[in-house]
C-alpha cells in the first residue's frame, strides 16, 4: 500500500482550508500564470513587481513582494510537484534545479479538490523545526494566507481569469 | 523552448562521469534496491546498516552508514525525481513528505544513458554555496563517488543484479 506522501504533524506544520465557490481550473490558473498570480498573491496594499514562474519540477517560483513604503522583497524557490487541477508544491529550500537556497524555511502544498461549482482549498506550510512554525504562526500566517485567498477569490469572481 | 532543468555551475557543483560497461537497467535497479545499494553505496571497509527506499517524489531516502570501528552515521533525504533508466534527483535539503532538514548540504543528479550494452554514467553534487563544494572536495568526492562506482560495477558483473 502506498501512504500519502504529505502527512501532517500539528507541531511543525501550519494549515488553512476552506471551501471557496470559485471552479478548480480558474483557482489552477491563477495560481499557475505571472499575470494572474502577481495581482492576488501578497495582502494589498502590497504589490508584487516581478514574477517568473517555471511550472515543473525543479523549475523555479521567484517573485518579488513590494511595502506599500517602496522597499523590494525578493523571493526564490522552486516547484517539487505539479498536477494541474490536484497539487502543487514549492519550496524554498531549492532554488531553481534544486540547488540548495541560503535561507530554507518551509515548503507549501497546496491541495485542490472539485466541491460541487466550486473548490475544496488546503493549504499547508511544511516547517522542518517547532521554531519555525512557530516564527511563521507570528509572522500571521492565518491572517496572510486567509487574505490573499479572499483575495484570489474576488479576482476570478471579477472575471479577471477566463474560463 | 524547455530548457534543461539541471545546470551545471563549476563553482558550485562537483561531477563525476563514467563510461561503465553494464547494462543501464542493472545499473537502475543496483540504485534503487535496498537489498543491492547497501552493497556497494559506500566504501568498503564501511557498511551501509539499515536502508530505506521509498522511490518516489517525497519519498524517504534513508542509510545509515557504519564505520569499520563500528560508529554509525544514519544519512537521511527525499527522492526528488523518479525517471526509470534515466534519472534519479535526490537530496539532503528535504526529508520525506518534503519537510524541511535540519543539516542541507547538498542535492544529487544521477543521470544515465544506454551505451551500447553499457551505461553512460554522471553524477553531480549540487551545492548552494562554494564553501559546501569545496567541502565537499575535501571530503573526498572524486575518491568516494569513483570507489563507490566502481564497488557498483563490480557488484553488477559478480551477477549479484538479476536482469
Amino acid at each position: 500500500m502506498t501512504l500519502p506522501i504529505i502527512t501532517v504533524n500539528p507541531k511543525l506544520d501550519l494549515v488553512l482550508e476552506r471551501e471557496i465557490d470559485v471552479p478548480v481550473e480558474l483557482v489552477w490558473r491563477a495560481w499557475t500564470t505571472p499575470e494572474h498570480l502577481r495581482h492576488w498573491f501578497v495582502p494589498k496594499p502590497w504589490t508584487i513587481t516581478a514574477c517568473d514562474l517555471d511550472l515543473r519540477p525543479g523549475g523555479a517560483i521567484n517573485f518579488t513582494m513590494r511595502s506599500p513604503e517602496g522597499q523590494e522583497f525578493p523571493n526564490s524557490g522552486c516547484y517539487l510537484e505539479v498536477k494541474p487541477l490536484e497539487r502543487l508544491v514549492t519550496t524554498d529550500t531549492l532554488l531553481a534545479g534544486y540547488r540548495p537556497a541560503p535561507n530554507p524555511f518551509f515548503t507549501a502544498v497546496i491541495d485542490l479538490a472539485r466541491n460541487g461549482s466550486g473548490t475544496r482549498y488546503r493549504a499547508i506550510a511544511i516547517h522542518g523545526e517547532e521554531e519555525a512554525r512557530k516564527k511563521h504562526e507570528e509572522m500571521g500566517f492565518h491572517d496572510g494566507w486567509g487574505t490573499v485567498l479572499t483575495q484570489m477569490v474576488e479576482y476570478i469572481k471579477a472575471g479577471n481569469v477566463p474560463a
